[in-house]
């Protein structure tokens, strides 16, 4: 894990310089031009495809890295969201770590407080 | 983001440990019980949720919070699943790093590849 | 085909005459009680039962019958969606008569229009 | 009702026909030659752009036609997910019928059976 645990801050840093790009420069800045409606049709057409992956990485190991990356476009494009609303993952990160980070904590408890 | 680094890694082993308790026990333990299907409903279910909240924070920045934590529970759930395929988020990571890490990387060219 | 034709119709006059009872006399009733997101989560579950009951049945024929029944959960409820917002499936059908019925349209055709 | 209750009855027919064409020569031939991951796709993605229409409807009647195209989108993915089956809508109104057609069954009643 060493060599890529600060992938998501840099990921965010980028997600923040394509703001300042025309939508024609990245495919990120193309995504803030079209608006929240886009953003969001991304989010459900990839965890369609988790969905779909996860099927059949079920039933065939050869699959799991197909499905490492459905799921890496699944939390790209939740970042894209994310930024566009003017967070980030650390966000995310923070709540996750609010639930599960002190250890002793059951999760669902977690969950449902 | 210095006091939540690990909290990806520190989940990841939570949920490794929630594969030796019974369905009862706690809620990941439920879904790697109840199998593949549930896993991914509930995945569906997070991102449906994600895109609900998504659409009420983009007009109203009182439903952040609600946003971020939804993202949570995708996140999470997604977990879920790399853990009952044998996995973790250390993969996600991984292809994240490979697409954007170098720095110098356009993402969209990153993803095309 | 004939002894069910009108099931669409009749559907729609359950579906009003839900408007008038109490959330605790049925089902649809407590989803118009519980508002427009738990009707839009609702659309997005059956969706993704849709999508796994597809990916099943494409490989066991079997399980044809559970992908209709998933279907048919997913007509419902958005049926449902469209009685909460004062329509039926009267509009649906209109649209895709308008589409389809000429019989001499190219349906892609209509679609891009 | 009366001028489209036929409607799909006839798209069933186009669907079928559909089958004997070459993928450039329609969108739905294209759908087929892709094959049942494509076709489970534009679901995940029909569903979405319904949620997304329904939260708009919700808060604006301006957009309740949108919202019925988009359902009116969602029906025809399904029904060629059928078709790519060997089924039809047919068999979808048939198990609402099942449920709902009696008249006196409460449709809770009947979805838990």
């Amino acid at each position: 894990m060493s060599d890529h645990i600060t992938v998501l801050a840099d990921l965010a840093e980028v997600l923040e310089q394509r703001k300042h790009e025309n939508a024609d420069a990245s495919y990120v800045a193309s995504l803030y031009a079209a608006g929240i409606n886009k953003i969001l049709e991304k989010i459900g057409e990839e965890a369609t495809e988790v969905i779909i992956a996860g099927k059949e990485a079920a039933v065939d190991t050869a699959k799991q890295d197909a499905l490492v990356k459905e799921i890496a476009d699944l939390w790209f494009h939740t970042m894209v969201l994310l930024a566009s609303q003017g967070m980030s993952s650390d966000a995310v990160l923070s709540e996750l770590a609010r639930r599960f980070g002190t250890g002793g904590h059951d999760e669902k408890a977690s969950r449902d407080a």
